[in-house]
């Protein structure tokens, strides 16, 4: 199936944002089998937006569209593909009660705009926003598919994975069925990863491998078309075997789960519990670890502890490691090791996490930017403190920094276990 | 000048790398005054890449492309527009020379496909590329301006910066450039915004009037065409003096940078210090505080106090507020102004932020997904408690809700200033 992407929004064109939702769709349209060709961005213009589709239309057998459903008169994307499909518009009795229910659970007046985002085209099949109120839909014109998702990504990916997933996979029942298996690694790197498996890459066919990075962890897809499951892992079995015996200590899952995913998993089935304590991640390994749903009885808390006084007073690290001039510093493995005694000593925490380095951009303590130390340990068990020197700027090495603290404490879990 | 923009790469369509070119451009051209209808991505097939550019040549005074000028044979962009325009290709020997020496210095042989890129195009004028091999061009082909640039962000970005724009400026001598103004707010959604400034965001024409919301808050970007930066402060001085005088309260800076770089910055400047007490943010609020470059010394730290024993045990919560069948509980407007009252009696920081809520997908102690209360406090002084009824995910849930309680926060710094 060819399709076709479509991003409405001027705000892309002014280079306010950036298109994110391109590449999260382009990888989902891979995994899923159909084939891509163009993708392109137009403004809030009913004109242009009217051209891009019928352009669209014209090459492909499928049209996604994201932006432009939401409440304001310059979101046009429905009102444009009613008026070129000549169908009419109605309001979607469901997405308006949600609407209305917002309203009035918040005490607010509903301005008349809103309703707009109940807007559905005749013939279309809606698309319920979990996370927002601009309905989404799938419709078959004259067997062109448009497949028109909100912009804000916080609400076309629930989208996108809940509901239109399963009308693409009704769209494509003729064609043999593409499997994949996710391969999901940590504490290495993607070009040092490609570069294990370079040969394997190179002479790939099929099943196909599909190295990508993504917020800190590599994953490997591998993909095979064929006519069952079982057929598929068939096919799989022999490059994967191979895979793991180069790079299989990285290996933490074989689904698409975040590292943290994988740590509160294993506690949770466990009944064990986790504290966190860090300095130059900021609060992000704790964001990342209660991003998580329905794991929130693992996870105690944590300090952040940013400032030296926060190490001393909420942590107890010495101030004699911290200050002086032959202190190792805060920015020191003795350090990252205080922080885990401390979280241990001072909470009822199982296990226990710590970050310490310089996330830039200027250097910290005379140490480089880029140099993190990370702890792990376990009540009534050693303490493991790993030295890091991670590339990139602050945010990069704040989330690499989070993710290795992560898979080192997946990896002291795993043994304990 | 109406622009267009084209990336050239597989890679892009199968989700593999993120198009930043098309953003950092986009920005570029609405400095220079340049208008951007569209952009395109459209993978290394030399058909494709055609259709593309004729497409764009016709809709376009002036065609940009990224990417599809290295040495392999699926870099096509030059090939591809050397035979739409009917010119001929030649080696650019400045740009060889620079190729062989390289090659030369590494004493590596070098494969004759390198000499692609030293490839010029009959009538163009080449760019040069001080960070890549890979020589860019602009050209004037029967009044349609073609600028061709490389894909690496490394080397496209100083090529632009260093020797597209020069080319670009001699294109635009007549016109007159693009000024813009931001306007942010914080503690007001998006679509009540834009119905307060209703009737003129429909009547604009000069300036215009954009809104956007991104990230938990909310943009207005006025723009004008002026001679001078003077004159385009005046024509957009009136509609901003009316902007302000209807949602004025909500307006926290005059540029773009989040709420929580206006919170840090006026701390700075008056050498205070911050902490954070957090539940169902579970780290983000101090996730964003820390991913403000520069401002360090502002922020003390934070616990995330998750758990009940956590929010006893670090910030001193009495149980009786937390437990018990007539305890106010976790959420509460008391446990908010608790933790801020811990923060203030147990560090050394000027002021405090708490935040505790239901984030969800579960409800809590009986109460609704998204309810969250934000407390803020300083030193000697009240504290304040916020109650809030968010909607949407776990995730925008805890977004909105450490958006809000900075909001909340820069509002009691600004009373206190």
């Amino acid at each position: 199936m060819k399709a076709e992407l479509i991003a409405v929004g001027t705000e892309l064109l002014l280079g306010q944002i950036l298109n994110t939702n391109a590449q999260y769709l382009a990888q989902e349209c891979a995994m899923l089998g159909i084939d891509l060709y163009f993708q392109t961005v137009v403004g809030d213009n009913p004109a242009r937006i009217r051209e891009a589709l019928e352009q669209a239309g014209k090459r492909a057998d499928l049209v996604i569209t994201t932006g432009g459903l939401g409440p304001t008169l310059d979101d046009l994307t429905k009102d444009v593909l009613a008026d070129m499909t000549g169908r009419r518009l109605y309001i979607d009795e469901i997405s308006m009660a949600k609407i209305r229910e917002l309203f009035d659970s918040q005490g607010l007046h509903m301005v008349e705009s809103n309703s707009r985002q109940a807007n559905m085209i005749e013939g279309a099949e809606p698309l319920p926003n979990d996370t927002g109120l601009a309905v989404g839909l799938g419709l078959d014109h004259e067997g062109t598919r448009y497949l028109l998702l909100p912009g804000p990504p916080k609400e076309m990916k629930p989208m996108f994975e809940r509901y239109a997933k399963d009308w693409l996979s009704g769209l494509m029942t003729d064609e043999m069925p593409l499997y994949s298996k996710m391969l999901k690694f940590a504490g290495i790197g993607e070009s040092s990863l490609e570069h294990k498996l370079f040969d394997l890459i190179e002479k790939q066919t099929d099943p196909t491998i599909a190295p990508y990075a993504k917020e800190g962890e590599v994953t490997i897809r591998l993909a095979t078309k064929a006519h069952t499951e079982e057929e598929a892992l068939r096919k799989m079995e022999q490059v994967e075997k191979e895979i793991r015996s180069r790079v299989g200590e990285h290996l933490y899952a074989e689904e698409d789960i975040p590292i943290e995913e994988a740590v509160l998993a294993i506690l949770q089935s466990r009944n064990q519990t986790l504290t966190t304590a860090e300095s130059c991640s900021g609060g992000l390994l704790s964001d990342l670890i209660t991003s998580i749903p329905g794991r929130s009885s693992v996870f105690l808390g944590g300090v952040v502890s940013y400032s030296n006084e926060m190490k001393h007073s909420m942590l107890g690290v010495p101030t004699e490691l911290l200050e002086g001039e032959d202190a190792p510093g805060a920015v020191s493995a003795e350090t990252a090791e205080a922080m885990v005694r401390g979280l241990l000593e001072r909470t009822n925490g199982d296990y226990a996490v710590s970050v310490t380095g310089v996330a830039g951009p200027t250097t910290s303590e005379g140490k480089p930017i880029g140099l993190v130390y990370v702890g792990v340990g376990c009540k009534d068990g050693d303490v493991h403190v790993q030295k890091l020197q991670l590339p990139g700027l602050r945010e990069t090495i704040k989330l690499r920094a989070a993710k290795t603290a992560l898979h080192q404490l997946w990896k002291l879990i795993k043994a304990d276990g």
